[in-house]
């Protein structure tokens, strides 16, 4: 789907440290050049890897990368055909290293493939590629270098910014907006209807029509197979800067707020509104028609009830401050021998107060 | 992919008024006509909102709605260039007008997508529209008025009952048979293999064959990529009016009672049965080989590992009669200080009798 | 989408005796041919099913079965125009039954259709069948008789080994490997980005590309709209024989030892290595960067925040020792009565302790 520029020479060990304004420590000279990331432990030759975490001295000891990034103030040499480059932060240069791959990897071309399928009334910037069997409905507005992989569908009047990714298989609802420089993974749903039903005297339910729509921001990251309802009126918004992983359920008119981040399998209910730079880690559910202050975050497979109005960490279903999460945690590994040993003291107690039948 | 019919001039209150059974409050003169719906709080100008709850009504007195309903015995008043309408019951009348604005929205047209690869064997009506990138398998019925928006697979042998919607990117697997007036969210699987494996002695896997299949009764709806397997034999049922949301698992053989919810991100293992009228929340576990009665409602992250032969509530992991599980929370939340103090009042009585040496 | 074959005149039950090494248990002049498997309860005229569990005595005495495969040890005779064939494992018996139907099945003709995009850099077997709307990448290679139902998408790079079945729908993202005599679920999103990201001073974050890949060893099962992403840089692994259910969330690098089973709704965090014959229940959640030794069971609904280094059970959340987790369990069923009950005991022992007053 795209051409092939998978062949490059590398990069050596010196233009690296002045790329990431680091020092070599080693001899270079029978150091080859530096074609992949890898991580320490399965590093080998022609592969960079880092280390930032002194729990791993042992396996930065073994690695067999031909270079590894380490902090300025590690200390360790480099074994034969290898160096190591100190730099400040050796996780963001290492990130860095990424980007600069990633850089080299074919994009696919602007375009507009013949198996897709675009409504005469849509607008695709010239910049934009569409890729085979993509389905575009009616007034969808594509900005410059978009990507569509293969097979996904937008609705009618859907419009995506400039420089987003939509990988293949998403499929967007009617209506739906979605910011620049976002990437929507493999799969996602934006757009389907909200679950809201009026409830018939006789248990039967009628469907609540849902015309409202959702409205992405820029910078904004959508997990694969991930879901996002519609409104029932008005905007489900999906915050500036919002990362959400895989396998995540949003409903409808939920609100969450820039920079925040949700993790795989978290469901947030109905209506409910989530602040700025908060975290919920995975598995977590949150109930409807609650708020989540700013900077809360809600640890793994625990369930909000209620609001959180304080930033600070939370853990537990129902979720509770994380100290007093952990103060529970500790007393209920210990609790059938806890009541055992009260038992038996309030038995010995008994006994040794018993009035003495003499 | 449709029709634009997104101009329309609105309605007047007094219109409404009158399909509602209403009663108007406000002078109506400088009152601009009905376009939207909007949820009260983010309301203005040309839009409908309602109110049904005594904890809105700061929000009631300040929204900018061109138009509120509000119950009959509310007595509130309208801001200038707005009205009230007086109605039985306010959710109703919104969702009645949720349905008119509904109504106008393009329809698919009726046919056949000239990319769509439908099968000489399938039948199809003439009223139905498939869309772009639909593959219709061998022996295919697909009825009256039914959609199959685009990138929808069905295999061989599936028949989509009249009136049901079926969104993009569904796959429906051999011989599913899918009722009518149902609708179908995004990206749902229907008629996977179910997850039965032999074990061998080694500890390797053999797959137990799923020849069984998916019966979806009329007037349901399934959430976006929610998964519903095929049976080993036989057949997993969806019972008519069932309500099911996103990202939900129902395993092999389920069989699932009329008028009964799932919400998102709950899994029913296989073989299980759930009566009618059972309403399972979020993130709820239910194991295989058990019976839930009708009536029945779990809450939300609750895990049911033991048949639930009578209606009420539960919650918990495992799930207990909601007013004990209420009881154990109340009772966890407390327990560090309750244990502290225990512990402290043994000591003190234990001082208190510890025979004197004198 | 394949040639029918439904119409066959059936088995008889001396044949199928034959087969499965059994012995006949009644009269079989009228009885006629068997046509399908089906559930013990569920079976009619024509149909086979199985009796193994005398838990299910009472069902076996009401089946109507034509055929009921039962243990050599069971002295129950058959109904009118019906019979049971006594074998060793009366499961196995009845899977080897299924399997005889499966065959029977048709089965996707070789050959790419029509609408099929196949990048002319690929390389497809001639005995692959290839069907409608799919998309296959630059350099991918398609082993003998695989089969990628509709719709499915391979970015650039995939290979797909000998017999295995990608159902419609699938997504694998670029550089997957995936063995041979696997069978990949619907919907299932293989090779997606894994969630990592640096997170800024001012609270955003950027996107750590994600160029390592996910492979996929032989006989492998991955279940309907699950999501394995692919690793930041070396491999996200699934290791022979896997067995992975429907939902379930692998993050990026994440390793995962042969023939081990993981049910529907499970998330395992990322770089999170998982042992061999390993069982995770349903909707398990396993933090990243741990070990789960193998032979681990971890029952549903568990949290696992700390590596298990023995084989075993575990439970809860967080998960501990099955039989601890058991103990737990009890006592917190009866929790709110006993603390009560240990108050009362403190009362009267604080009444008959107290020092009078004279």
């Amino acid at each position: 789907m795209a051409k092939n520029s998978d062949t490059h020479s590398g990069w050596t060990i010196s233009d690296l440290a002045v790329r990431f304004g680091g020092e070599v420590v080693g001899i270079l000279e029978d150091v080859p050049p530096i074609l992949r990331p890898a991580p320490l432990d399965e590093a080998g030759i022609g592969d960079i890897a880092f280390y930032a975490d002194k729990r791993y001295t042992a396996v930065l000891a073994a690695t067999r990368a031909t270079c590894t990034l380490i902090p300025r103030d590690c200390t360790f040499e480099p074994a034969a055909c290898a160096a190591f480059i100190k730099v400040d932060d050796p996780h963001r240069a290492f990130v860095r290293f990424l980007g600069m791959v990633d850089e080299l990897r074919p994009k696919p071309a602007a375009g507009i493939h013949q198996t897709a399928v675009i409504d005469h009334t849509a607008v695709v910037a010239s910049t934009a590629a569409i890729m085979a069997g993509c389905v575009v409905g009616a007034r969808c507005v594509i900005g410059e270098n978009v990507v569509l992989y293969p097979n996904v569908t937008l609705y009618d009047n859907v419009s995506v910014g400039a420089n987003t990714i939509v990988h293949a298989g998403v499929i967007c609802g009617t209506q739906t907006e979605i910011g620049e420089r976002c990437t929507i993974q493999p799969g996602a749903v934006i757009g389907s209807d909200g679950f809201g039903f009026v409830e018939n005297s006789d248990g039967s339910y009628d469907k609540i029509p849902h015309i409202g729509r959702v409205v992405i921001d820029n910078d904004v990251e959508i997990g694969a197979n991930t879901t996002i309802d519609r409104s029932v009126a008005g905007i489900t918004r999906i915050g500036r800067g919002v990362k959400i992983d895989n396998l995540v359920q949003i409903a409808h008119n939920v609100r969450i707020g820039e920079d925040t981040a949700v993790v795989a399998q978290t469901g947030i209910a109905g209506s409910t509104v989530i602040g700025r730079r908060v975290r919920l880690a995975g598995q977590v559910g949150i109930v409807g028609h609650i708020s989540i202050a700013d900077g809360v975050v809600v640890l793994a497979q625990s369930g909000v009830s209620k609001s959180l109005s304080e930033a600070g960490m939370y853990l537990g279903s129902p979720a509770q401050p994380h100290g007093n999460a952990l103060r529970l945690t500790a007393v209920l590994r210990n609790l059938p021998d806890a009541l055992a040993e009260i038992r038996n003291e309030l038995h010995e107690l008994h006994e040794r107060t018993e009035p003495k039948s003499v």
